[in-house]
């Protein structure tokens, strides 16, 4: 309990911190009781896509690190969290008196209700540019890298296979973002794009792709990896993080 | 030509006969030079999704046949379909002068320019249960059995692999429409989570998955199936749809 109580901590750090847009953020008032659960694994690119956009809407919470492994204490195969989320993924939130899942449904339900700073733009067209992007990502390439599929099809198949869809994926990223990009990944304003560019990008780096055919999306990652909200809730900051690969 | 003719004269038709909320769905006025333009696969349900979403809002479009497949004269491996998409996937759609890309991210951008009939509730929670709900299938089923990587994989391998995950994702989904289900996914408004339902559905039957477990998916893909803007749009009345699967 001592880690979520530290990290509850860092999150309202953050809250003070973020000013991702050049706005100031307010904290959102909440008793203890109706503080938001986030359902999150250290590593999970998912997750930390969520944690990124809790930390730019300055929304404190609470973790309940819940693995992806089926030998951790809390993992998502249990009984008890597929009530939480059927499809035993994470990360799922509780939040406003309901259980929510899916990353991206997620940030869109805090987008609605806590509209600043927005993780959209207001021009419907680089709405769609971004949710094209965020989709790339979310339903192109992640989906067929994650640990799950990689595990189904054995070590060294999930890892060629894994490699093969990120670098498919990516041809296609670094061609939309090279026409879409200001400073972030469409135009000037920081959105959902970035939050799932980010994430991914640490995947492709970890399953040892060579990112130089990829310089825009190289660019966009060296553009918010040292803002708070990103930096803040990276996985080797998080509670459930293993020792040889925290942050020192 | 005639093809495309005849299947914009099929759109006009399904854009008077669609009163899919059981509202009147007004006709867009659109210059020739103006109308949309589908890039769709007969048999791709991110295609068919797209094609609901354009009917139920009464949108009339031309169709440009784009296959999946590289021996077929237009298809998504052509250099000139890269400038279009550069993911080198169906849907996109050229309306309003630009050009989207991604299914979800369009029937989203119609949503938000022309928002009669609605696709999405207008509660925020519910709206999160229909993103869930979109992002399941769309993310967590789909890409894991479309024909390109069921191509990569090899036939036997990749047939097991399409069917191992739809039986996983439909276990999730039949928990998850199970308690959030009216007469449609979400309550009793039909919605993007409907929408990517039926055709969910439809590659599973090809795929030769008993849906006996999942009586809730079931009686929802029934509920809609005779619903004007899903039968116009089904893969059978396309266009491109080759002369043995063509509806008589």
């Amino acid at each position: 309990m001592s880690a979520v109580r530290q990290f509850a901590y860092k999150g309202m750090q953050v809250t003070h911190l973020s000013g991702a847009f050049g706005s100031k953020v307010s904290l959102r008032k909440m008793s203890t009781n109706s503080k938001p659960v986030l359902y999150s694994f250290w590593s999970s690119s998912c997750s930390w896509r969520l944690r990124i956009a809790l930390a730019l809407k300055g929304i404190d919470y609470d973790i309940k690190a819940t693995s992806l492994s089926k030998t951790a204490n809390e993992h998502v195969y249990t009984s008890e969290y597929r009530e939480v989320n059927p499809m035993q993924k994470v990360p799922s939130l509780k939040i406003d008196g309901h259980t929510l899942c899916d990353s991206v449904a997620i940030m869109h339900y805090l987008e609605e209700t806590r509209p600043q700073p927005p993780l959209l733009p207001q021009d419907p067209v680089k709405r769609a540019k971004v949710r094209e992007i965020v989709e790339l990502i979310c339903s192109g390439i992640q989906p067929l890298q994650n640990i799950t599929v990689q595990e189904h099809l054995g070590n060294d198949l999930g890892l060629e296979f894994a490699q093969h869809w990120i670098i498919r994926g990516f041809q296609g990223l670094e061609k939309v973002v090279s026409q879409s990009a200001g400073k972030f990944c469409v135009g000037d304003e920081l959105s959902m794009a970035d939050i799932c560019l980010v994430p991914q990008v640490r995947n492709a780096r970890r399953y040892k792709i060579d990112l130089s055919p990829y310089p825009t999306v190289v660019r966009l990652y060296q553009e918010v990896q040292e803002m708070e909200a990103f930096k803040s809730t990276h996985p080797s900051t998080q509670p459930d993080c293993p020792p040889e690969f925290l942050k020192k």
